[in-house]
């Protein structure tokens, strides 16, 4: 062993990070340590206060460290319409598109029975007792477009069947700046069936 | 904003490791959040447990929490020949091929006018002064095949003219499994200049 144990347990541990090897645990270990204490400090400050802290929204189960977070408290959004999604970071990324001014529910996963991944563990009954309550006039279903994601959305949208609630999937189709060459052949059958008239339907 | 003002923060800390952007600082944060809250917990601790106790080795300068690293402690290594490196990662890949048995003397740097860096900041007096205290036979001067550590280099050894020990710098050529191709010029024109008898020199 070369390094200190301190130094090493240090670059052991960064391995937990998603994404990092032994090769750069090392080098984030040896940047910390010669060029950014501080940095570190705060750093780890942080986590230990987001990890004590931060816990999920009781409406939409997102990460948050206020019972309601600040999505669901807002009163100017409306609650009418929910977007079900897989992850809070899929809900971050919709938010930075600025375009969708309802409201999230986050499922934390979808339906695998193989990984004993149930209803129950994604708290769709919850959702579905929320439809019921009323008050919601639209779900929108985004969960990702994998076997899994699209298997999730078909479950709820058959349990909310004797709800009188539209049930939207996000589209399918090409990227926006992609080009026809490089998309697969599944997304190009979807954007082919999924085509919308250009004049406008009267 | 659409994550919580602790979670926003803990992506914002993790800027400070090289190499994470935006995107790869918040998939850090939810995977912690999400899936590894103990191992956030323990690599906060091992971050503030190496910032607040490693310093560094008073004999080599390299990163240690002892006063004096287990390398320059270790009685059965060769302290007369000294690897003088740029940095404590140069350390570690050195004692990971394990064929040397000397010791190590680390800059933590170059020389580099341009940013201030002088001779006093690497620790050369102290290199120096060890040198000239006798003991030591060959100094390998191992730092960066680059300008500034070319530049390092010479200085060292102009430093040591009037000492009668063996100065040596590490050999630049074409790497191991490389291909002549694909190798540049000035490494090729190192790697001609270099070249070694195949004949054992009678």
């Amino acid at each position: 062993m070369a390094f200190s144990p301190l130094l090493q347990q240090l670059i052991t541990s960064l391995r937990c990070l998603p994404g990092v090897g032994p090769k750069t645990a090392q080098r984030m270990a040896l940047h910390l340590l010669e060029r950014d204490r501080d940095s570190a400090r705060q750093l780890a400050a942080a986590m230990l206060d987001a990890v004590e802290r931060v816990g999920e929204c009781s409406r939409c189960r997102t990460l948050s460290e206020e019972p309601v977070c600040e999505i669901c408290a807002d009163e100017s959004r409306d609650h009418s319409i929910i977007c079900v999604l897989e992850s809070p970071v899929d809900l971050m990324v919709i938010e930075q598109t600025g375009g969708f001014q309802g409201v999230y529910f986050v499922l934390k996963g979808h339906l695998s029975p193989i990984d004993g991944v149930g209803p129950d563990d994604l708290g769709i009954s919850q959702l579905i007792d929320r439809v019921e309550q009323g008050g919601v006039s639209e779900l929108i279903l985004a969960t990702n477009p994998t076997v899994e994601g699209e298997a999730t959305a078909h479950y709820i949208a058959a349990q909310l069947n004797h709800c009188d609630v539209r049930i939207s999937r996000i589209a399918h189709g090409v990227p926006v700046g992609g080009e026809l060459e490089y998309v697969d052949g599944g997304t190009l059958a979807h954007a082919m069936a999924g085509r919308r008239s250009l004049r406008s339907e009267s």
